[in-house]
This record gives structure tokens, C-alpha cells and sequence, in this order.
């Protein structure tokens, strides 16, 4: 199916080459159109949020402007004053360039034209950057990443001006810094460029939109379809581990739109990353829209593009931050700048839901673009809806077969659980299959950790990955799901962990009082089974909902289990038996276990076992069915930490010993609430008294 | 000069008994007066915060008496179900009486009489409250401090139906329940009654109030002035560790008002303790002021009582949470009720400070009062200025001479530093002689630790003070402040503590630029003097205003120096050599240290050491003027704590062995940002080269 779709946008490029040549010569024609910046001046004045933000970007723009151009030598990591000088020039620039179109003052186009021939004296003589730590380095940055960045920036900003230059000029511009730049960051670094990977899509975006402002066929077509010979080696490691080139490597655009995202929209990387890719994937999609509508760009994989940006805001809790699935900072959401743009291109290219209003009124921005005018107008009209998030499911996979992520809501988000039962996620997976984290609106309450990362802090070396992150964060033990015999999933092996995703056993969300699923992972572990049931439940006997979470286990072998609920917050009371010791020693010497200390250990209550904790106000009890061979752990994060990476977060791990078929259930259960300002405690106590495990056999567990 | 007063109260008192009486026979008196509530009925529908409460207030209490009336059999300590079940039935009972003042709806008279009859009917035959740990047990309540609540509430409500009852019914009531009641509390609970303490601030309120209600003058003059023979021996020791009885005890509320209060309005047990006496000490005032206008409690010390609610104000922070100064639970904040009392009253009886309104406006909500009506009416008319804090020094001590607090703040709160140089603070107080917390707006950038109390939460020890309040809280190194041999200030001794005070070297925050306080002490450890000056700086070179803080020690012995930094947030950069172990030994075996774990020991840098961190998306660097010989210690709070008490939070502590004479010279630097949502790291390094000590002689030292 991929090679047919394939087959007939080659046909298209091919018949259409007339048309292409005519709609270049019109600029802008990129992102805006000649159309829409009529559409825009006609406008202005009398559409208050899409003027809000044209005098904001025109305020930052006059300051920038006054305080001159600069392009120091590159020399820094991400968090260093070059970095972020270059990557300010070329925000800069772009909205600049915008400003020149909208406002018709040349002191815009000026701006641009100087510091894209600054850029220009430049570039002829640049090395690669001094910096070494990147499997493909850039010129003005560190990797050939954040100089894709660049490109796809500075297109945009080229577009706009492209008719004030001169042809000398535009000449220089394109012969000295746009094709060799274009050419350094695909056919010179093919390992970066040829890929399904974000780091190709942002590849493929700048050479492609470099290519439609130049009209460079030859470019746009290596953008769609990648490098034909890149003379790579099947194998190779980038910086995070990702295999370089597998066989039958796929490359290009279309590949990269075909193959991480499933037809719902999950983009296998994770929300995190998603976010990060959405703008070149959207932005590609935009500029081949406008220049060769006749492609579909947009509708390629039924529209997969714009369901995707559902798919997304579906992905974050009840303040808008997305889940930290994989290696996900904490904290990045919906007011991220890539997702005004996916908000106002997904309603402007899209069926104009009015939900999407709700969320671009609180982004309190637009796009100066034909699509951030239509927001514009449309909340000014009054159109907006709020957005309902409820529960979903989302199939992971390019043709949706290899797992997902099932996001389980009750309430207005009030309690919502996320359970990840999907595919590797490529190089920035954990392995952590069948692992969840739970929210009460935008509060963790089972925390998955992210990643150890400090994105752009220069003393956390240079904002890279940590070594920790591969210690901890991507460890089993790091995830509220099953560990066995203290080993990783896939004995942490990436490429065997690609192989395999977890099974959906089944989802229904049709019942208002019950939202479950149901998953199954038969291959982290070589001869164990787990199957995973996780339901939602809303009963008039309890004042919120809460999780049910049913692990039942299989094994053909006897094994030590531990089972991990990364909790937040501060503990309140326990119904156990437990020792506390003075000093505090590692859990263990490896897969993550080096990185917990053990501040607590005791035997399970005989029959329910139960764990209060309070965090933000609210009050939940953990109550698990226990024997008392049962072991429960209290832990806390930072062992083995020489930099101080790791925060000191707290888990209580239940360990049940030597066996093999294994049934885990449990309940979470928020309730009650404490204010610090009337100090008033209310419900602070569970409102359950035991839980049991009442059948179990191959087709049912009764609890 | 208070035995004078006392004096002329008495002569006032007797001469005045005539007007009392008529005074006496119309009610409501206390707290609404026939005046007031003519003027609130007059204005109903027209003022729109005060109809809001009305309306808000109206919804609760008909849900209250839709479920009926709860007086279950006392049982529980706070944080269990009879306690919060009483609590609620005197806030109910009071509320509903001012309703029924209000709306004259009969209902709300009825509900509150069928509430005190009641109580009437169980209190009777009711024994001493089963739990046993309070040093005066309660009947409703485990203390009589609720007990003593119960009846500032239950007076107001029993006043506001006054008429409604017959006469048959008040004989009732007052023979059977509130006499016995006053009784209990004062004569029978001496130890309780009869002293300087909040305790006795309720219980004296408690007293007056019923008294003024019955009009019985025995109980008014207890109330004023205490029991002259309390038949109780010098000493004795309450829950909290303070002294029951010294020697010329004080006693009564006119002492009350007069010890603990500064001239300038502070209270010697700090923000929080002073948040909660506020009440009382209002309401008895008000009570005061309406049945006995002559006596001028109102303006009692030079009005200290309306200028206390000013400081309590001027010790917040800027989200205007109270400084946690002793054992003050964090998070409490000018949005308590208390607070909604205390701005009323001190708008309407005080001098009409728009600036009260603001915070009236934040509050959202008015007393039901002649007050409230004032500050709705004020703030319906637009009247309302931003309330300001700056820098200001508030004396401690009933003279003012017994040192005191400085707040310097620096903008708009962007900085504020509070510097603890006071008075020992009664039996709530800690040993942390010159120790300070630093505040960026209203995030805590240095922090003092607060109490170890889950307040209100019957599953942490009842919601009493813990053990670790004691061994942790109150002591030295849980403060940034210096620590000698691992001593504690006063070697921990309650009875040394209360006669020393630290004492005002300096304050001046005449100059923009610079804000700066200067204080000595020279009793917390025999042999050895502090002298701690600490300025806030605002300089063109820097993006921020910064803090300098010098502690110079002089000593007749030479000592081992701890000097610590309770830092919030996660560690960004050192520049000094230092190592982990994996394993983790508490630092001490007492005086706190038994709870610290050393993460990290190194030497300090040979110049100048700095340290960087991260916290709520800003950048700290502290620098220190340091030589090899000193050490750096990076410890973590959560050792030797069985009952998972403490919050793991971490410290930086600078230590100088065998060292006499010396001077810690250091910058705190607040600069930068990060956001997780752009991923923006700014300005993440400190703009500080080097610190060093130039000059230092007796009268100077230069930096």
C-alpha cells in the first residue's frame, strides 16, 4: 500500500511540473500566500486576537532590530550563548519576514536581507562545529538537527522578501548559503538525513522548503523521497542509541509520515517528541499544499496529519502538559509554540472544530498566517466550544497492529489513567510495557518519571541526554509495571525490544460508570505472561472515581517479582509492619535498582494492605490483596547520583517471591481533600476495607 | 505603666455598671449590633460582596440543616470525626445566627436553638474527653483550647437568638451548659486559663464572650483580669514543652494583649500562632468595644491591636502565605477566615486603609457584620488601593526592645528576605537565633523548615505536634543560621532561651539601592558572638537584586562552625571537587544532625565557592568568599524518621573547623530563567566572578 501511494505521486510530480513552476514564481508562496496576505491587511485591525499578536511579534521584532544582528562564530552546546543566538536569529527572521508581508514596511524585509547575507559571509568558510559529541555535527550547531531547524525557519523567511531582493542578490543568497546548506544536512550527512526518525522530518522539511522557495526540483524531490544511494552501512548508533540504518531502510518524507504514525494518530516516539516533530511535519505539509496542492500532502494516509494533532491533545493531562511517555520532559504542553501552529493549521486545513478554538483562546496567540486569521476571526465570532477530553484509545503502528496507548478518563479529567501497551517508540523508548501513571486533573498522582535530561541547560552537560537516563529512566523499575527478577524488559536489549509490542485484549469505554482495558505482553519477559486490566470506576458509594488495576501473571519458571507504584507525595499512614534503618543502602547494583534506596521494609498485611499518601491537597489509599510473604518496599530515588541528575522521589514496591502464575490487584483511591488555609481534613481515611482475588483461571480473575 | 491601666479599667468598670446592664438587655450585642444589622437589612441586594457571602453562607447552612443536627459522643483527636463534627456544629450555629439576624427567617433561630439544647441535653452529664494526652483536656474536645473555640462561637450564636428564646429556655441553657461550660475552662482548667499564651487568649475570650451575653459581670471580670488564686505552683509543663506558671504570673486578657505584642503589632510567637489568636483577640475586642465602648479595649497600647492585623499582612509573602517563623504551618495564608475577620474589622474600626480593601477583594468574601458591610460597601464604590508591601523592622517584645523581625524586600516583592533576630517566642518557639528565608515573589528560595505537624490529620499522631517537631524543627541546623559544635542556641534549654533576645544592630531602608539590617547575638552560645548583616542590592550590573548576607563570629574558644543553606530546588553546577558514596550515614547522633544525610563532602573552592540551582523555572547561584580548608556538605533531610514525618529536602552547609574568629561572607544571586513549555534556558550562569573578605576589624568588615 505504501509503495502504491508512492507510485502515484510520481506520476503527479511528473504531470505537473508546469503548474509548479508557475505558483513559484509567486511570493509568498510557502506558508502564506499572496491570497492570505491580502486576506490578512484587508483584516487588520478588527480581529483583536490575531492583532494582539501582530503588535506583540512586531514589539519583540523592533527590539531585536534595535539591538542589531548578530552571528557569533558557533562554539556551544544547547544552553550556551551561541546556540541560542542562532536559534533566536532565525525566529527572528522568520517572524520578521511576516511583519514585512502583513505591514509593508521595508525596514522588515531590510532586516531579514541583512541577516540572511551575514549568514551568507559566513557560511562559505564554516567548519563543523567544534563541538563533537553528535553522530552527525552541525555548522552552526552542535548536530545537523538544530541547522535543519534553521532552514526551515529561514525559507520562510527568504519567501517573504523573495521579491524585494534582486536577482543578483537572491542569486548569492541561494548559490552561497541556501543550496550548500540544503546539501550539507542530506547528501552530507546521509546517517542524519535518510532515516524514519524526527531528525529526518526535520531534515526533509528544510531541504523541501528551501526547495519550493527556490523551486529546486531536484531538492523536493530528495525531501519526499529521500537520498537514493547514501552509501551507508546497514547499522550504526546515534547519540541515543537508535539504529542508524536498518535494512530496507525506508527515507524521506512520505516515509517518515507513513511509518511513526498509526492511522490514529499516535506517533510512536511519544507525545513529547510528537510535539517536537509536529511543526516541520505540519509546516512541510503546508508548503506542499500551497505550492502542489495536487499532492495531498495533507490527506496523504486519510488525513493522518490532522488527526494527529487530536491524537495530541488528547495525550496531555487537564492543564494541557502531555504525558512523559519515553524519554518526555515534564512540563512541555499545548502552549508550546509548535502546537499554536498545529492548533491553527489543523482548524484552518481541517473541519474548523470548534473545540480547537477553546484551546487556541487559551494559547492567547495565533499564526500570522491565512490559518491564525481564521482563528482569529472564528473566536471572534464567538465559535468556540470547550474541548472534551474523554477517554480514548490509540493504536500504535503504522498500520495501527502494534499496540498503543489507552488513556482512560473519568469525570471533567477528574481521574485520568494512562496505559502504555505500545511499540518500542524507536530510540527514545523505555522499557516499561503495560506501565501506567495516573492523574487527578493536572496533578500526578503515579508519576511516570520522563526523562534525565535538562533540555538547553548548558552546566547539565551541554542540555543532553544524562547517563542516567539510560540507568533510570528508561529502566523496568523506573515505571509502575511488572519487573522480574530485577531485570530490565528485553534485558534492555533496543533491537529486541522493536520487535515486539504489547497486545490490546480489549477496551470499551461505552459504559459511564466503567471505562477499562485490557492489555496483554508476552515478550518482555521469554516464557512469562502478564496481562494487564486497568478500569476506571465510578460508584454513588465512593465521593471520585478510582482505579482497579488487575496484573495477573503467568511463568513457566518461578520468579521474584516487584511490583512498583511511583507515587507522589507525602506518606500518611500504613496498615503495616515495617523497619526503617539509619542508613541507607542501594535496592541493587543495576538495571535502574542501583538508583533506588530502600528506606523502608516490611511484610504485607495478611489479607489487605493499604497505603495512604497526601499530595496537593488530596488524599489516596493504595489497597492491595497481600499475603504475608508479601514484602512491601518504600523507596526513594538517588542512589549512585554523582551529578545530582535524579530527583528524590518516592515508590512503594510490593515483592512477591518464588513465584510463577501470580495474580497483583489493587486499588487506587483518591479521596477526601486537606486545605493548609483551613487547615480543614476531610475524608482522609479509605473509604475500603479489603480487597481479594476471588477466582482466577485462564479466563477469568475475579476480584 | 500596665499596672496603671489595669487600674483605670477598674475604676471605668465600676462606674460604668448602670450603663452595662441596659447595654446588656438588648441583643444582639457582641458581635452584630441592633444598629448594624438595621443597616445590613437596610442594604441587602445592593452590595454585591456582601450579598455573595449572604448567598453563599445561606446555601451551606440549609444544607446543614437538611442533614440534621450531630452531636456524636467526643472520642476522636483532631483530624477524626467527633472533633471535626463539634468544630463544625459552632461555625454552623454561629453562621445560622447571624442568617437568621439577617433574613429573619425563623428557621435559622429554631436550628440554632435545637443546636445549644442539644448540647444542653449531652453536656450535662458529660465526662472528661476520653483521649488523654492534653496537659487540660476538654470535654467536647481532646484540649480546652476547642473547647474554648466552641464557646467564642456558641456565645455569638446564643446572642443572636437571644430574643427568640423565652425566658424558661435561656435559664436553661445558661445553667446547664454555658456556665458550667465557662467554668470548666477557666476555674477547673487553671493551667489552661490563667496564663500569657494563645491558649489563654481563647479561653478568656471564650469567657468574656458568654459573660457579655448573659450580661454576668463575675465572668467579665475573670475574662479581663484571670483568677486571682489559681491554687497552681510555679512550673509545670504544657504539650508544647512551654512553663505553665512563672513566677508574678501574668494573667487575664488585658496581660494577654499586653506581653506577647510589640509595640509594633508583631507577635512573639510569630505570623502563624498570631493568625490564629487573631480571632480571639478581635472578637473579644469587638465585644468588648460594642457592649462596653467606655473601656477602650479597642485602643488598648496605642491601638496595638489594629496595627498587629498591618504587621500580620506586612509577614507574608507575595502570594500572601505567613513566613512559617517558629512552628508555623506552611501554606497558611491571609485567605484564612481569621484573616477575613481581621481585615474587616481593622478597615471599619480602624482608620479606612484602602489598601485593606485589596486584600478584602482577593479574599472574595466579608464578615456578615456591620464590618463586613463597611469593606463591601467601600469596595462596591471602587474605593480599593493595591496593598504595598516594602521593607519594614518590627521589634519584638511587650517594650519592643526584645530584637524583632526584618522583612527587606526589593521591587515589587521580586525579593524579599526575612531575618529572625527575636525573642525566644514562647513555648512555640525555635532555637534559631539570626537565621533568615529568602522569597522570590512568592516561591521560597531559602526556606525555614516550619513545623512538623500535619495539622488536623488524625493519622499523624492525631494531628498533634510529632516528636521530629522537637528533635528536627526547633533546632539549630534546621535553620541558615550558625551552628557551633554542633550545638543547639541556648543548648536547646526553653528556660535560657526565654530570657535572651537578639538585638538591632542596624536598619536602614532609606536608599533604593540598598536595604539592610544588621543584628548581634551573644548569648546563644556562652563565649561566642554573631553578628549577622544582610542587605538586599539592587544594581545596574545585575538582572535581579541580590542578597549579601556576612556573618561574622567572634569567640573566646575555637570552634567547628556549621553554617547551612536550606535551598530549594535541583542542583544545576558546583565548581568545586566532591564525592558521593552510595550508601548514606546520618551526620549526627543528636540535635538534628541525626536526621541530615551527607550526599556529597568536598573542599570548598579556593577562592571563591559557588553553587547553582534550579527551582520554579528561575536560576540561583549562591557564591562564597571559602579557602581549601573549609568544607562543602550537600545533605538531605529524611534520616532516623520512622514515621516518614519530614520532607526530604536538601541543604548546602559550609563548615569551618577549629576556627575562632571568623566571617562567612556570601551572595545569594537570583538570575535567569527556564521554562519547560519553550524550553527557553536563560541567563543560567552567574554573573558573580568572585567574592572575598578585604578588611575585617572590629568595627568593620569589608567584602
Amino acid at each position: 500500500m505504501l509503495r502504491k501511494s508512492i507510485c502515484t505521486v510520481l506520476v503527479l510530480i511528473a504531470s505537473t511540473a508546469l503548474v509548479l513552476s508557475v505558483n513559484a514564481q509567486q511570493h509568498p508562496n510557502l506558508i502564506l500566500t499572496q491570497e492570505g496576505v491580502k486576506k490578512i491587511r484587508d483584516n487588520l485591525g478588527s480581529v483583536p486576537l490575531f492583532d494582539q499578536t501582530v503588535n506583540k511579534v512586531k514589539q519583540e521584532i523592533d527590539a531585536e532590530i534595535a539591538s542589531g544582528i548578530h552571528t557569533p562564530i558557533p562554539k556551544d552546546f544547547s544552553g550556551g550563548y551561541t546556540h541560542f543566538r542562532h536559534k533566536r536569529n532565525f525566529i527572528v527572521a522568520q517572524q520578521a519576514g511576516v511583519l514585512y508581508q502583513i505591514l509593508q514596511d521595508d525596514k522588515y524585509a531590510e532586516y531579514v536581507r541583512d541577516i540572511l547575507f551575514q549568514y551568507e559571509a559566513m557560511y562559505k568558510n564554516l567548519p563543523l562545529h567544534p563541538q563533537e559529541r553528535s553522530y552527525a555535527r552541525g555548522k552552526l550547531f552542535w548536530q545537523c538537527l538544530n541547522d535543519s531547524n534553521w532552514l526551515v525557519y529561514m525559507s520562510q523567511a527568504y519567501d517573504t522578501i523573495y521579491d524585494f531582493l534582486s536577482d543578483a542578490e537572491r542569486s548569492t543568497l541561494e548559490n552561497n548559503l541556501f543550496r550548500p546548506f540544503a546539501d550539507f544536512i542530506s547528501l552530507e550527512n546521509p546517517a542524519f538525513y535518510n532515516r524514519v526518525h524526527n531528525h529526518s522530518t526535520w531534515g526533509n522539511a528544510a531541504v523541501s522548503m528551501i526547495g519550493l522557495v527556490m523551486n529546486d526540483e531536484a531538492l523536493i524531490q530528495r525531501a519526499l523521497f529521500g537520498i537514493e544511494d547514501d552509501g551507508l552501512k546497514v547499522g550504526g548508533i546515534d547519540n541515543d542509541g537508535g539504529t542508524i540504518k536498518v535494512k530496507d531502510q525506508k527515507r524521506g518524507f512520505l516515509a517518515n509520515l507513513e511509518e511513526p504514525f498509526s492511522p490514529d494518530g499516535y506517533y510512536t516516539e511519544g507525545p513529547y517528541y510528537r510535539r517536537y516533530a509536529m511543526y516541520p511535519f505540519l509546516i512541510f505539509a503546508l508548503g506542499m499544499h500551497n505550492a502542489k496542492p495536487e499532492l495531498k500532502v495533507m490527506e496523504h494516509k486519510d488525513g493522518v496529519l490532522l488527526k494527529a494533532v487530536d491524537a495530541l491533545l488528547n495525550l496531555s493531562d487537564a492543564d494541557g502538559e502531555f504525558f512523559p511517555l519515553n524519554d518526555g520532559q515534564k512540563g512541555m504542553s499545548y502552549y508550546t509554540p509548535s502546537m499554536v501552529t498545529s492548533v491553527n493549521v489543523a482548524y484552518h486545513y481541517g473541519e474548523q472544530d470548534p473545540q480547537l478554538l477553546s484551546i487556541a483562546a487559551v494559547q492567547n496567540k495565533v499564526l500570522l498566517d491565512q490559518s491564525g486569521l481564521s482563528v482569529a476571526m472564528a473566536l471572534r465570532e464567538g465559535k468556540a466550544s470547550p474541548f472534551m477530553k474523554s477517554s480514548v484509545n490509540l493504536s500504535d503502528g503504522p498500520n495501527g497492529d502494534q499496540g498503543g496507548v489507552a488513556i482512560l478518563r473519568q469525570g471533567n479529567e477528574d481521574l485520568t489513567m494512562v496505559l502504555k501497551y505500545a511499540a518500542q517508540g524507536l530510540s527514545h523508548g523505555h522499557y516499561d510495557k503495560l506501565s501506567f501513571s495516573l492523574y487527578e486533573k493536572g496533578e500526578e498522582i503515579i508519576q511516570d518519571y520522563g526523562l534525565v535530561r535538562f533540555v538547553n541547560i548548558g552546566q547539565k552537560g551541554g542540555g543532553n541526554y544524562l547517563k542516567e537516563n539510560t540507568t533510570w529512566a528508561k529502566s523496568t523499575i523506573a515505571h509502575s509495571t511488572l519487573s522480574q527478577n530485577q531485570q530490565l524488559h528485553f534485558e534492555g536489549d533496543y533491537k529486541t525490544g522493536s520487535k515486539h509490542a504489547s497486545q490490546l485484549h480489549f477496551y470499551d469505554d461505552t459504559r459511564d460508570d466503567i471505562h477499562i482495558v485490557s492489555a496483554t505482553e508476552v515478550n518482555a519477559y521469554p516464557g512469562t505472561k502478564m496481562y494487564r486490566t486497568m478500569a476506571l470506576i465510578n460508584n454513588k458509594d465512593f465521593e471520585k472515581p478510582f482505579l482497579l488495576d488487575i496484573m495477573k501473571v503467568t511463568s513457566e519458571t518461578s520468579n521474584n517479582y516487584d511490583f512498583p507504584y511511583h507515587y507522589m507525595g507525602q506518606i500518611i499512614d500504613m496498615n503495616f509492619e515495617y523497619e526503617t534503618s539509619s542508613t541507607l543502602a542501594p535496592m541493587g547494583d543495576k538495571n535502574g535498582y542501583q538508583h533506588l534506596y530502600t528506606e523502608a521494609k516490611g511484610a504485607a498485611a495478611a489479607d489487605t494492605t493499604q497505603f495512604s499518601w497526601l499530595n496537593a491537597g488530596k488524599y489516596y489509599t493504595l489497597s492491595s490483596a497481600t499475603n504475608t510473604s508479601d514484602e512491601v518496599l518504600l523507596t526513594r530515588l538517588g542512589a549512585n547520583d554523582p551529578n545530582f541528575n535524579l530527583r528524590r522521589d518516592p515508590a512503594i514496591v510490593l515483592r512477591r517471591n518464588n513465584s510463577d502464575n501470580t495474580v497483583f490487584a489493587l486499588i487506587i483511591e483518591p479521596h477526601g481533600s486537606y486545605s493548609p488555609v483551613t487547615e480543614l481534613s476531610l475524608n482522609s481515611s479509605s473509604n475500603i476495607k479489603s480487597i481479594s482475588v476471588v477466582y482466577d483461571d485462564d479466563s477469568y480473575t475475579g476480584v
